[in-house]
């Protein structure tokens, strides 16, 4: 690997400039991407297909000076594989045509071994892997946000299935996360094996739920996940990221995780001084910011890593994945204005 | 007022009972506001009449043991009353046809004194103050709220028109927050003549900011409102409440607010510890626990209470307005818990 900073950050090594990636840097604000979408019949049939994957995530890494790849691919595809019937509807988002909503919804998941249904996954890291010059991230979604969409059956704003479940039928909802929390971290272990070098949880609706069933429902099975692969994969980095988590950052910093990611909403500065030294951090620029005009993207960048200061263990990122509509022009700026402000601190220094 | 117990937890008073309302306690879960709600056109329509309004507000005081009365109205008429078409679509909520986007755009805004124009809410207060037991309580949008609604037109998942206003040219956008912090303070200030015992300022979207951003837009201008409230009615205690803003509690308590308001998510025992003895604290059960078993109401009702402790200052409450689906017996189950809890503490006393 030639450039190795995203793993020495993530360690809390010094490094010669922050690393950077970017949340969804693969993805449809690049006009590469929408051109190479063309090619599969509809999202998930794009995830299937290891040789556009690859080409995706190869794309942003072509275009802007980043740190990381990231695996293409969807948090969802593990319910798909576990059985249940998944389509991405243009405008809609994910929609499950048969959400669980009883115990005996349960038993009809495939509960056998996963991975066979998922080999276009590790064929897609595998073959990425000789192509890169930077640490390659694999992830998968926390059990409790692939729960939520499970039985909501699509996004939702007040996820009234789940919490109606959950406040009926705890047993039900718990069952549910202790079979996926089991899966998904066999799934990441088979990522690692198949060449990530470190791995993302991505908690997307921890932050909808009160403090103690957030440690029940979602922090605990991502513990159990992160204590399992810890085990079987003792120096592979884990990064943890709950959307709208920022009031549980110490709780979240104590399950074993290597590094935090952050919302944008989150005070990186108060954040680094909560967790201690015990985690790295990632984030957290507002994705819409890079909406904005160039003096507020790079007054926002330079505001981040003062923010975050001297210490070792930051890599810059956004709070959340990148909008669909934003300007690739802009990314750069942002970009050039994290390098700028490294140059200037290593040569003051 | 026979049952002032609102009123002396928000000045931190010992009660005989922790007082208890529920956010939107008037409002669609209750089949005899349907039946009422069929008397106006439309929602809009519904609000600019004041006798519909006051017998609203009775609905919920008749069904059950609450301890405060909240004016009802919607956010959105400020707006409306400075010359913005609005119209509520059913399953589509409130829209604006012509939204702010430009400087010129606020030229057109009618900026002269709105009050004439919102004679029907100070109607209904005048109307219902003589029929109430309980405290009268008034509300309005914080001035950051009311500029997403009028920049984004409509409800929003990600903001982008108003983010995007904000980081090309956040003066306009200051311009309107100051001009809304202007006239809210006095629309307040007229529901407290018009007999509001209490008001409340909603700000439901400055969980959407960076800390930074949340301070300079959606804080500074909720302060200046207090801080002029304050000076023409010291004796009336106004709760602040940002949905999303449990990072940020200690600023908040900082504006001279007499209460805040807390969302669901925020530990109810660490939010009292942060804000020391500054404020009271409102909350902050989640509304849909209210789908929940029996049991798991009264639990979670009782950790609510028991979280608070032994203090003075606590109101419960929801942590966001009462689900339009909630069965209403529901709601006996959370408010008989609440009582009981109580009864037997001062038993125990």
């Amino acid at each position: 690997m030639v450039n190795n900073r995203f793993l020495q950050a993530l360690r809390r090594q010094p490094v010669d400039s922050t690393p950077l990636w970017m949340m969804r840097q693969a993805g449809r604000y690049l006009p590469e991407y929408r051109e190479l979408r063309q090619k599969a019949r509809d999202f998930l049939d794009f995830c299937h297909q290891p040789a556009l994957c690859v080409e995706a995530m190869l794309q942003p890494l072509r275009r802007f000076d980043l740190d990381a790849a990231i695996l293409f691919s969807d948090i969802l595809v593990i319910p798909h594989a576990m059985g249940m019937n998944l389509a991405f509807k243009e405008g809609e988002g994910p929609v499950f045509s048969s959400p669980i909503r009883t115990a005996d919804d349960l038993k009809a998941l495939k509960t056998d071994t996963l991975t066979p249904h998922l080999s276009y996954v590790f064929e897609t890291l595998d073959r990425v892997k000789p192509l890169l010059q930077v640490p390659l991230l694999g992830f998968a979604g926390s059990p409790w946000t692939l729960a939520t969409y499970m039985i909501e059956g699509r996004s939702s704003k007040l996820f009234r299935s789940i919490k109606t479940l959950l406040y009926q039928k705890p047993q039900v909802v718990e069952e549910l996360l202790a079979l996926l929390s089991t899966h998904l971290m066999d799934y990441l272990s088979h990522q690692i094996q198949a060449g990530a070098d470190a791995v993302m949880i991505f908690d997307s609706w921890g932050g909808i739920l009160t403090t103690p069933d957030y440690h029940r429902f979602s922090l605990k099975p991502m513990q159990r996940m992160v204590q399992g692969l810890k085990k079987r994969h003792p120096h592979t980095p884990i990064i943890l990221f709950t959307k709208g988590g920022g009031q549980w950052l110490e709780a979240m910093a104590n399950t074993g995780a290597d590094a935090l990611s952050l919302d944008w909403i989150t005070d990186l500065a108060q954040a680094r001084q909560r967790v201690g030294h015990r985690v790295a951090l990632q984030g957290n620029l507002d994705p819409l910011i890079l909406y904005g005009s160039p003096d507020t993207i790079r007054s926002h960048s330079r505001r981040i890593l003062e923010a975050y200061g001297e210490e070792t263990g930051h890599i810059f990122n956004l709070g959340h994945g990148i909008d669909p509509h934003t300007p690739p022009e802009n990314v750069t700026i942002m970009i050039d204005t994290v390098r700028e402000y490294c140059r200037n601190k290593r040569m003051a220094a």
